[in-house]
Order: structure tokens, then C-alpha cells, then sequence
């Protein structure tokens, strides 16, 4: 269970909502959730993950892997974000093939942060 | 040398960068460099954090602490930033309480991704 994929439940995405009702975030966790992890990958609930302005996010990370946040989600796209989670975890160091990316993922990246260990700059 | 700030060399922010000019991303780097890294932190170059619609971008992570990802920095911001980094590098936690982040920080985060050790949803 290397791979996480962190759902920000608390989002509002800009909307009004109202007491009692579910956050967007919620709405696109219990979506994914709804889905199921895919093999490797675990689901797992954040609240806020500072994107407010570009929300809903999730964000998919892995020790010694690039970490990845994606922006303006909602639950329609969990499928999506289900199949980009399951391509991250299935390559072996999380660099998924441009066009094996789900196309959320290819427009809506919000930032990527290299993995701990890396001492130079990419190539 | 636990944090590491990663700066994103090859950020254009959006402008036209002649050939043969710094892009703004290594305006940024050097001036950062020029300053010096903060006791516990390492200044690495990163070609590209995906979030070119923000640029200039840095990052900030270390093993077990939760990563930040901030935009819209140019070389103007480097002392903030250099200052914003050595607060999370002294920070036990790399949890800075609010107050003491540079502004910089607290309005132009992009993102933040949890350590990868965290079970459950943050309380």
C-alpha cells in the first residue's frame, strides 16, 4: 500500500453550503470511495489541502516518487481520478506516459514536487 | 539537510523569454542561491513543478512533514522565501504556526500534499 491518494474533504469550491450539507469534498471522496482503491492504492481523507482556490484537489504521493496535486475536481471525474491513481501506482516510479494520463490530470495539475531523495535538478 | 526548497528553473511566469535570457524561474533561483540556504536546508533547481499557470513555484518538503507548494513568487520574494524556509526547516514539525509565515506564504500557497506516513484525515 505505497501510493496515497488524499482527497481534501473539507472544499467548499467556491460554493455556499449550506449547514448540514455535504462539502464538495466530502462529495467527491465518497465517490472515489464509492469506486474503490485500486490495487496498491490507498484512499485517504485530508482536511484542506490549501488549494481553496482551486479546489476540489486530491493529491497522489508515494516515497521516493514525484508527488502530484490536481485541481477543480468534482465527483463527476472520480472515475478518472480512480484510473490516473491506479496508472501512477502501476508504473514502476510513478512517471506516468503523458498520454496514459487521464486528461484531468494532463490540464488541471495544480503543482508536482520531486521526490525527497532527488540531489540534482531533472533531466 | 532534512528540507530541501526546490525552485523551478524553467518557469517563463507567463512572459516571453527571449533565447539566450534567463527565464524568470532562474532569476528566481539565483537570487535565492545569492542569499544562501538557512541552517538544515538544501536550494535544489528543478526543471518544471507543473504549475506554470502560477509561476514562479517553489517547494518545500522534507521527510515525514507535510510539502508546500507556493506560486506567483518572482526574485523580489527571495529573502520571504529564503525566511519562509528557514522557519519550516526550525519548526520541529515543519508546522510554522500562521502568524510566522511570510505573507507571501500564507497568500500564495498552491498547494500541500501530507507526509506519507499519515493515517488518517488531520483533526
Amino acid at each position: 500500500m505505497a501510493v496515497t491518494l488524499h482527497v481534501c474533504i473539507t472544499c467548499k469550491a467556491g460554493q455556499t453550503v449550506s449547514e448540514g450539507q455535504p462539502t464538495p469534498g466530502k462529495l467527491l471522496h465518497e465517490a472515489i470511495a464509492g469506486i474503490g482503491a485500486p490495487e496498491g492504492v490507498a484512499i485517504v481523507p485530508v482536511e484542506c489541502l490549501s488549494a481553496c482556490n482551486n479546489g476540489c484537489s486530491v493529491a497522489l504521493s508515494a516515497p521516493g516518487r514525484w508527488s502530484y496535486v490536481y485541481g477543480r475536481m468534482s465527483q463527476e471525474n472520480a472515475k478518472e481520478i480512480v484510473a490516473g491513481a491506479a496508472a501512477y501506482a502501476a508504473a514502476p516510479d510513478g512517471l506516468v506516459p503523458w498520454r496514459s494520463r487521464p486528461e484531468i490530470f494532463r490540464k488541471q495539475s495544480l503543482a508536482r514536487i520531486p521526490p525527497m531523495s532527488l540531489p540534482e535538478a531533472a533531466e
